[in-house]
């Protein structure tokens, strides 16, 4: 229950920090789609710990395999096990702390949810780890969305209160991969890296916003009442580990803005109906219309601290505290980018498959 | 599909602003539960036009019948159907802007996706009033979760830029209804119903922030990793109209935060595990931590102003404009504070439920 | 939890036999169709107590509403609701038998499942009754149906171990109306008809088997590997009360045959692969493979019969006794055919939308 | 899309029979369930070709493999994947009748609907080896089941016309393993086993009837109206390659019966409520009734026969003819037998969760 989202173009979550490995199953995928190994390695590789600062030290390969649903190069109509083994599992130091929830981490609520056999070590299922496969099913999505012209870009707009200057598209896209912290606009991305290495010198960590951009959506994505395009794509998003806010357009902002401020005027350029502005962020009564699709996720600080922290032993319940020296990121922001754009992508994969716009068989 | 939501608790909308009602099914429902019309109405009545200011001038009676699912003042445990008729419909207005989408409504979108059938009149599929039914199935709710302690509470924490005060619960309670704004910050209230007036006065809308607080929520409420307890009321929540952003605990401030600062410690209080703050607004990993649940949302002001707004005409494919003279809310926020409430209550008492915490059959 | 079936397009029950109305919410219908209630009616009218034998004494106009989802005669795109009202209700009977559980009927286990809650008047939600709102939504597909010439029959083809000829699809549409048992063989059906009065004036009941018979169905219906064409069908078929078996093509006498007997040979007739034989009733795989679906159900003999059985009283747990003296048909079979064909379309309908075949909107 | 099946205890299929495994995502299994891998292996060798007449080729070792979801010997409340690898894999034959669709098999159907694209190999998607992962699946739900009481049991009761004599649960228990075509009755028994060594010397298959006994059911499982016992049972057993029919107690022998003897009476035995006779297999409106559920299904004889057979290339569209020399069973009945009961456990496992008989952790 919980493991599977989609109607369509559906993914089905397994494995945990230090089980024998993390995958994932993409049902649905239409026949036809050439696709290999190395381009779904390519997509988790960003996920990545990077060179860049404040990075973990857990180093996996992760090492993608496709064990069904291709055959000569091509999907065959039927579900892909796509997975990357755990081979760096060190899980002697979990067991020490297995009765002192870490704050901020789920470990309480693993705890107390699975009557403490949960599998506690490096997060278990709680894990950031879980989100490679989340990557591996984006690769999948992404291929079948560029098909039909839809591309999808997802970068850090801020970091520890540092704020991008907004861009363009294809300043985005040119921009995003240049420095570590994924920010397209260079100059608050130095800010950014500076921010994290002193924030990480302290001991501590940081957190920021996503932006993602679908670009290319035609009119019409989005199943009202319920399932609309911003319900299913926040569902999408929060169950990426850190996300503590999803919005789209104007969002928040939007509680300060003036209905005529706020409305999105209609125009015809090249032919086409547009709007003047974008504060709709392309959704309209929860359906794309056909402007990009502009959402934005908070990433909360990483609750791994170097910090000596108050906690409580859940088995003899008695006050404690811990000092967390696992390996964790100072910032996870970056590292999460290709993980909101893979989730968004699976999300518009399953509507444009339910609209009919990516067909059942490619030729 | 789209009309439904839920899995143990479910309920499925229909009904469009000008066809004969609005309406939703309950499933899910444990038998025995004493329900009548009444205690669905007395929910239904807060979501009306108030007397207070920039209401609509659109009155509908309202009416709340169950037509099944409820025998002898108790439920069945089979579907209960609750509608409102429609009554009070004036449509020869829309006719004549049927081509002319407002900017900031789902006409466009509605228009493109339903190829011109979909009845627009008053927004159609798409009008704030199918969210009366959705305070039908709140109302239902929040019986069931008051039988296991859990009360849900909503309240207006900003409207254009005038933001509330933090209350306590109690203090959310006592005040919440005694100001037609739904502030429990009476200073803060009086200053958003001078703001709403003055925004009126100059024929524009205005939009805010409604927060959401459930206490007594057990630990262990949702369903990771998809069915996440902040990812399912995203959902549910992104089904109101107007919601463009949603976000819980320290949300989209935690960007700004250090994790020692955003981290909650955990305590011992009264016997019973307690984070020191609640930052992560009673959820970690998805799962309900003991803590309040406390999120928040985003409603984008009314996109109905009275001003002169460009469009186009999806007709004939011309530049046009128009001047919207229905009937419209200055500022919706005060109505949405009990679909918010109603949607969260439906939301958790379906995690509830599935959790085995509100039971089958009813005693 | 239950009252939903479907993925695109769904349907949603409510209502039980004494309760306001037994309706129907249907969603995922194309935007475009043109449909009345007049349409509609005219299939229910047909699950209707005829004249002819045996049939039960409770009347309901069972007048077809539709509430939503249509504008100008046409589907908006948004879920209809269709009801009609319950009129003709004498529940005095059922109060006295409250706890006395007939044989064959679901009094004993809605009353233990639902503590007691369960509305046990006329059967409640167990009714027949609620299959009239099948055969509303049964009308609507097979309208969509009709639109992309896939065509649905049902007939009786066994009444009490009088088994008819085995017909031609154009004869089964000619004859199936013809008489009181829907029977496309004439001769059988009047020894069906002299059968069931023999039965009636013994004050038993007697069951028998429908075929369902779709034409014109492309290759290519159908999900594995659960959601099946024959899996689906079946499911939906077991909603129908009284259905105790399901079978497709040579069915449960497969099991006696060789396999060079039971595979079907394909040949070219007309430019299109076609089989010789149809033992696999259309579906290979659980996909459809171009030739008609044929699939039979067994209907148990109806368990209202007019003589003392043996039965326990649930409330004091002392072994009692009943003769039931209500409403009931000594043969429930002829009006469970146009029930059978209206399921049928429903789950064809559901999978030629997920296969694209009908499309989302019509022009 | 249709790969998962059920909504609490959920499996999700992946693997074709030539890919590089064959497994299942078993979700929402309560945590604390002792379980290794010997305990699932011991079930999936008993769907081994045997030792016995008639039996495949093919050999392999289908180890199972737990990946996730158990730690220290019990499960996490994860979801578990579990597979076998694919090794004895020789494809050469496949190639040269890629486009000759053997006549019973779903090599038609999958060619038409995933564009050519489906992996053809020994059946793909469509083989019976996906069963193997079906019966790993069962494996957990047969401990989860007993711990509750709850015994599964299927045994072959007619195969090529041969019908075994009725036998109590017991017997069944006692016998079933005791001969190569898993019959309860050896009398019976060793006249199949003659049956199938004929038929495969003649170079043809055999069909036949599984039946599936559950004993200790609490009164109380299915969800009605849709969400039936033998409506998910049988959506369930359809699953099973060359499943074609299902019944229920008296099934269709039922049409033969009239309503006075079809009833099962109700009385009290030992304290408890039971019936008499058990015409309605132990379900009654879709809902357990306490007595043990009955089910059968019809095996079609294995499609693959070593007889020139009529076809069609599909390519060319020509006629051709084929003779299969491929691994294939000369009757699957009795392998199919752990399948049956491995898929009814499942379902059962799945309803019992929903119901809350069994937890969602244990102690």
């Amino acid at each position: 229950m919980g493991d599977s989202l989609g109607k369509f173009f559906t993914i089905t979550s397994f494995g945990e920090s230090h089980s024998r490995c993390v995958g994932i199953i993409v049902g649905g995928c239409p026949a036809g789609l050439a696709i290999t190994e190395e381009d779904i390695q390519s997509e988790v590789d960003r996920r990545k710990p990077g060179a860049g600062m404040g990075a973990t030290r857990r180093v996996e390969e992760d090492v993608v395999e496709i064990l069904s649903g291709v055959f000569n190069g091509r999907t065959t109509g039927a579900p892909m096990c796509l997975l990357a083994w755990n081979k760096d599992v060190d899980s002697s130091e979990y067991e020490k702390v297995r009765f002192l929830p870490r704050p901020g981490h789920a470990d309480y609520t693993a705890f107390m949810k699975y009557g403490g056999f949960n599998d506690f070590r490096g997060g278990g299922r709680f894990s950031g780890r879980i989100t490679a496969p989340f990557v591996m099913a984006g690769a999948v999505a992404k291929k079948l969305l560029n098909l039909v012209g839809i591309e999808v870009l997802a970068h850090t707009v801020e970091i520890g209160g540092i704020k991008a200057e907004p861009k363009g598209f294809d300043e985005i896209r040119k921009n995003v991969e240049k420095n570590s912290v994924r920010c397209a606009d260079p100059k608050a991305a130095q800010a950014m890296s500076r921010a994290i290495e002193k924030v990480g010198q302290e001991g501590d960590s940081i957190g920021g916003v996503i932006e993602c951009v679908a670009v290319n959506v035609p009119v019409g994505l989005g199943e009202p009442v319920f399932d609309t395009l911003e319900g299913d794509l926040a569902k999408g998003l929060f169950a990426i580990p850190a996300v503590k806010g999803v919005e789209f357009g104007s969002g928040f902002s939007s509680a300060e803005k003036r209905g005529s401020e706020n409305n999105d005027a209609f125009i015809i350029r090249n032919g086409r109906i547009v709007t003047v502005t974008n504060n709709a962020g392309g959704i309209l009564g929860g359906i794309s219309n056909g402007m990009p699709i502009v959402g934005r996720v908070a990433i909360k600080p990483t609750p791994s601290v170097a910090k000596v922290q108050e906690t409580v032993n859940v088995q003899n319940m008695e006050g404690d505290s811990l000092e967390i020296r696992g390996r964790h990121d100072v910032c996870i922001v970056p590292r999460v980018v290709p993980v909101v754009e893979a989730m968004t992508e699976v999300i518009l994969c399953d509507f444009a498959m339910r609209a009919g716009i990516i067909p059942g068989v490619l030729k």
